[in-house]
């Protein structure tokens, strides 16, 4: 048991899930490898800090969604002091970032997934779990409306909807085409298990198809043409997997057109990998062109027909076309519909994407929360509240501010306004109080105007957090972990002092804590961007991938299934029926 | 290693494919109980015996299907001699008996199927595989048409033509309506491994429908009343695997509703299982009500409709309707319709299947072959050979026939007519020869009339084969150990006297061995008819049912993936995500 526990500090996220003790008839899983990218505690925050009063009954609480936030959310939530109602269209969470194994069979579809209900019996309350769509969040009447969406279904689909006092948007994204005519036709994408599953068949079929008799060679190389749109990490990591695939197990199945296949990835900027380190995108791209894969980098896709893709190079405008036989959509984030039309409903519908504040709350409405893919946190700007930081701190109305009074606004500005620290660490500065240093390191009285200008570029550090597992996994966990301490945090307060009102804010904002990720290349091979600015490339790192995704999975059950799905590919090769 | 030899000399059928080294990693599996169960040589036979010279030019043969019956034929045909093709809109050979486990998810789709080209990859000669969908036999021009099937197809589906030399039929059979109104459109059938995934996921569908919001109780009963018609073997273990993955299984996640689950099987006949010993059939009824199955015996299926299936008592001609939330229709085996455009053709258009003689030719035409669930093999009645018979034994054409003259024609009739030896056995004869003798035992001699008279009730011993997987794999076996020994047994004929015709037949006719069945019966109980009219029910029986059907698997591969995914069973239960 000495593994497990080590495993258990290590990897909190997900282990608290009640295993069955017969697990220990199977494999034990070293998880030396994963320190590195072991999820953090995520330890501060606040969601609704009203003064509401905790009514003896529970409060409502709904969860739309059942990927990496809604259930990283749920898992840890007590339900002894909500009543929690989970909606989703699917009744499983998946372990997305295996999705492009998946597509080639290195790892089966239902080795990621463990149904929710698995996963949200509790034993001190119930979470209950409906298979159906939201359709529409009526956030004035604080309601939601549903719909169940069964095939050959011996009752109507029906409506309902739910009230909620609380209501958690963890609903995801959706696929993002940038109205590229064609693409949502002919191409493939990679959000879902089916998604996967059909890519892996499609594969299959287009080998048995450039088999058959009478084929002229152009068509078998048409066939044969695997195209991948999008050089970010799903897309470079579908293309290794499939020429792993390929060139590992179909071959030898399908000698006879070996020479006709081609995997091209089509990416806009002019380097694949580009949100990696600089070294890995170089590495990837000449492991690559060794493998014989085609990089068209720096073109567009204009639109995509059942013959053939049209490009253009952004460089020169040139147009071109090739012709293809199976295409993955891999770029583009989008909104869903149910979130858009909720937009509109708080005056957000000129945005982008649903907005939330560092406490993860909707802006625009009450008692909404949104996690994951489908929201992004407006992270306040320091120079917004300089006056009122500048106030509170000039504690004798001097006009000016001096290093004692500034020293007693530190840590609450460095708790609400991280962009802060993130300058400090960017300009080499050990501390907050050098910004109020001239330049041989005395300390200087400020007014408003040198104070302004000393945090002038505070804010040019914020970033936008990418749409990542990592990160809606660490929401929901921070989300969670305030709701099931709402009593205690509204009598003491943790947060950060409010600049603009008064008192403390009930919780520490949302902060991310980036682990690094990773970029299988195929061959056995794997690149990785570790905390510390670390880059790791070559076999040991696809074995520390081996080790992570392991020990990410969401219960013992799925991580028994992938490590067996690994060894069984190992010792039998990928399977090519076509089921 | 000396387990796998073992091994291999009790299964032979599927055993000499090659096999990487690398699978001793995993599991050895206990081989002690499948002896009852092995495979026979069925070392006899004749395909087409014409004395058509062997051109040094390839033969070029064509199998249509991959199931039992196809690949057993071609697993063991030597493709040096024939320049072999494969036809079949699936690359892959599914081992069905496992279907039903597959429906509730004790073992996975893709553990029970092999792709066709591992199976056909030989070393001294190549195996043509085209994943295409026979559409037209044109037995006069000895041609077969074909139609490429794929969905989101780059190139545009098309038709091709082959020619054969000799062509086998192994395309098997598809389900049987019986015309019952309602039946294609509402029931799910159990013919490949995706109705069994579609079993799966209706079967999740329906509990996660009955938990939905505002459903009445009739609503939610209506929903989880899964009925089978038919209570045939595959009827049968469906409603016990279902029973087992709702009980055990599924009521701990969906606990509301377990209440209110229903299982029903339909049985026009008095008793389900009712090709199997007495025995069994009232052991499987008595456990079924004790685990609170339903029997309907007797009663037809008239018609089903969205809401309900109707249906009549046999006896009393009462007719009543259930609702219904799942239905099963597992009864009745038909014929395709290229098949019966075939037998249109070949003037056996007025029949209900295909019918072939001895040596699994098919009647009406030259060359082609049927094997498997597509064919019935007609088996000559003695009594229509019986003058010739005379006369052939009366060699001093003395009008009676000694017992010494017959002596010298018993073993041709033997072999040639086998319902004699069965007739012997039903009647406690040791010997052909107390055919010829008087109620005292002494010995007749016996003229035409006589002979005629004792040879009379022989014929009624005559049974059709059922439409089994035994079956159509030891046709299979029979039909390729025939052409690989062609030439041999052209110049040494090992067949039978032809009777009709002067000479010896090439081959051995047919001879099915039949080496008992088993019934799964849930609750890790199972019910098996053994060779020697053996009975075995109960748990050890289910045992045996694994390492049998774990031994019978096609390949390591899959031998090692169904025993893991048994494993996985026990140890986490079934998976109830829908995908």
């Amino acid at each position: 048991m000495r593994s497990f526990s080590i495993f258990k500090s290590t990897s909190k996220l997900f282990n608290d899930y009640p295993i069955s003790s017969r697990f220990l008839v199977l494999f034990t899983i070293s998880t030396g490898g994963m320190v590195a990218y072991s999820e953090s505690q995520t330890g501060n925050g606040l969601p609704n800090s009203g003064n509401k009063h905790m009514e003896p009954k529970k409060k409502k609480m709904v969860v739309l969604g059942t990927g990496w936030a809604g259930i990283s959310f749920v898992k840890d939530l007590d339900p002894s002091m909500y009543d929690v109602k989970v909606i989703s269209p699917r009744n499983y969470f998946a372990f997305t970032p295996l999705l492009p194994s998946v597509t080639c069979g290195t790892v089966e579809g239902r080795s990621i997934v463990e149904p929710i209900r698995n996963i949200i019996k509790k034993r001190n309350g119930e979470v209950k779990f409906h298979e159906a769509e939201c359709t529409k969040i009526d956030a004035a009447n604080k309601k939601i409306h549903c719909r169940s969406t069964f095939e050959y279904s011996p009752i109507p689909n029906r409506e309902f909807s739910l009230e909620y006092d609380y209501l958690v948007v963890a609903i995801g994204a959706q696929v993002n085409t940038f109205n590229t005519p064609g693409v949502m036709e002919h191409c493939h994408f990679l959000k879902e298990v089916e998604d996967a599953l059909r890519i892996r068949r499609c594969v299959i079929d287009r080998f048995e198809q450039a088999v058959l008799p009478d084929l002229s060679e152009e068509e078998k190389r048409k066939n044969l043409h695997f195209v991948i749109i999008g050089g970010g990490p799903t897309g470079v990591e579908f293309a290794a997997e499939l020429h792993d695939f390929i060139w590992e197990d179909l071959v030898k199945l399908y000698s006879g057109v070996k020479d006709l296949v081609k995997i091209t990835v089509i990416q806009s900027g002019d380097h694949i990998l580009n949100t990696f380190d600089e070294r890995i995108s170089s590495f990837a791209e000449k492991k690559f062109s060794r493998d014989g894969i085609e990089l068209l980098t720096g073109f567009r896709v204009v639109s995509v027909s059942e013959d053939s893709i049209t490009m253009n190079a952004k460089k020169t405008g040139e147009v071109c076309a090739i012709p293809y036989g199976m295409a993955l959509w891999s770029t583009g984030v989008g909104t869903r519909p149910v979130v858009k039309d909720f937009m509109e409903q708080i005056g957000q519908g000129h945005r982008r994407i649903l907005e939330t504040d560092e406490w993860l709350r909707v802006k625009g409405c009450e008692d909404v929360y949104a996690i994951g893919d489908c929201a992004s946190v407006h992270q306040r700007k320091i120079i917004d509240d300089i006056s009122k930081i500048f106030a509170a701190a000039d504690k004798d109305n001097s006009g000016t501010l001096t290093i004692q009074e500034f020293q007693d606004v530190i840590d609450d500005i460095l708790v609400r306004y991280p962009q802060v620290e993130l300058y400090l660490k960017s300009h080499h500065m050990m501390d907050i109080k050098d910004l109020l240093r001239d330049a041989e390191g005395n300390e200087m009285q400020v007014d408003i105007e040198g104070f302004k200008s000393a945090l002038l570029h505070v804010d040019t550090q914020m970033k936008s957090l990418p749409a990542t597992a990592q990160v809606a996994a660490q929401q929901g966990a921070y989300l969670s972990r305030c709701f099931n301490r709402l009593e205690g945090c509204k009598a003491n307060p943790e947060g950060p002092r409010r600049f603009r009102g008064s008192g403390r804010h009930t919780f520490l904002p949302f902060r991310y804590r980036h682990f690094g990720q990773f970029a299988p290349l195929g061959g056995e091979q794997a690149a990785a961007e570790l905390p510390g600015d670390w880059v790791s490339i070559g076999h040991s790192t696809q074995w520390l991938w081996y080790s992570v995704y392991a020990s990410k999975q969401v219960s013992w059950r799925t991580r028994t299934l992938v490590v067996s799905d690994w060894t069984r590919r190992f010792i039998f090769g990928r399977d090519s029926s076509r089921i």
